[in-house]
């Protein structure tokens, strides 16, 4: 299916679920939505935290569509968004519509399901795909860079990776900077900070095999978590793993971003 | 002379004049400062051109000392500043002490001279520096894309490169993607709109002789010329060529940030 026929389903109500293996060579994006009067913090520790927070689009106060997705509208073609007042979920909603204002300034921040896509071309399995999990991600000990009100601890998804493919999938990751780039951490959780792997912060445990390696990525919930715990009075971000879904395919973006 | 101690002396108003061939191996920046109500369009604005407009450092509201450079203070460190106000030049000044106000917002922006100083260790002769001119920049008919206030032409500075060159000071300046990179234009000078060579907008024409090739790159005039142009109340930079002198050498910056 294209990516305009989804995000009309997800629009009229059709499609609520989450976006994992759906329109899987598009690039998908993570969304935080701040008032304007937060909007310079906000893209200041995205610039600053650009492994965690790579930023890939930019609405503009008021704007609903995305330059890289035609005749799309932020407002409604995400499944399920979540909105926090100070720093409190207070709304789970499949639009925006009612309580849109003109001051949102929407950011498209970049999402491991690229790089995952390019990691399976390549022969470097999954395990949380195998096994129809989400990601599992860890809150580290790392220190995000502070901007204005926004700073927080570095998140990190965990991928267990054969030990004999660990440099490939640094190589293949690593061709992705706007998307996370190469791993942040490979092998021992508790030199960031982790204290029990099997225990994440978010997302689903997958088991380390022997012969395998956790090999560990900087995560686009390090942004939101920053937005959210800045206690700021509105952040509006996607249910987790109901992403936004753009036109461009994952190779036009490898090519022409990097 | 270390970078600091140069600091000082122009602090002091002992340096009042251009920074050119001053502390050749540390990285030198171009400044725009912005009222803080105005930041985040300017940031984006930089965000979507990132060649014309590599942000080095941003210093948040009222803040005065650059991560960049241990004691310096934006407001005095330079030789000296260009005040406009709605677009108009209203003063120059080797000081900003009387007129700062706690809602700037000041912007380090990646300068060509970082790039020249690798081209000539790399054997790439450049003819303005050994006619002790300034650099020739041109306004062309590529436009910059807009965000917010801020939009207009991209403009370029020219250096004519011995033909059998060319290749090489592409493949130096492409090292520095976060100093405006490789070039935007290589040879016919109409192509990208400009009339007549022999008369830049800014800077001093230096001549394009047999054997040579005009070669353009993006120049941070640009996002300081699109500040200007948006006629927003307040808009502060460096006099050219009175560039900010930060700790940081041309090789870690390469080292660090590519």
């Amino acid at each position: 299916m294209k990516p305009s026929t989804i995000r009309e389903q997800i629009r009229s109500g059709k499609h609520k679920s989450h976006t994992s293996g759906v329109a899987n060579d598009y690039v998908q994006a993570n969304l935080a939505i701040v008032p304007k009067e937060y909007a310079f913090d906000f893209l200041l520790f995205a610039n600053r935290n650009p492994k965690s927070c790579p930023i890939i689009d930019v609405l503009e106060a008021g704007e609903v569509e995305s330059v890289l997705a035609a005749g799309s509208d932020i407002r409604s073609d995400i499944p399920q968004y979540f909105v926090y007042e100070y720093g409190k979920l207070t709304k789970k909603v499949h639009d925006l519509k009612e309580i849109w204002r003109d001051d949102f300034v929407s950011f498209l921040i970049g999402c491991s399901f690229t790089f995952e896509s390019q990691l399976l071309k390549e022969g470097v399995p999954l395990k949380h795909i195998e096994q129809n999990k989400n990601v599992a991600m860890y809150i580290t000990n790392c220190q995000t860079k502070p901007a204005g009100q926004f700073s927080g601890p570095v998140v990190v998804s965990m991928r267990p990776i054969k030990n004999e493919l660990v440099q490939k999938a640094i190589d293949v990751t690593a061709q992705f900077p706007n998307m996370h780039g190469s791993p942040v951490h490979v092998g021992n959780p508790k030199e960031i900070g982790i204290k029990d792997i099997s225990k994440p912060d978010f997302g689903e445990f997958v088991e380390i095999a022997e012969g395998e390696t956790p090999v560990f990525w900087e995560c686009g919930v390090t942004p939101q978590s920053a937005a959210i715990h800045s206690q700021i009075p509105y952040v509006i971000t996607h249910a987790p793993g109901h992403m936004f879904i753009t036109d461009v395919t994952n190779e036009e973006f490898l090519r022409d971003r990097t």
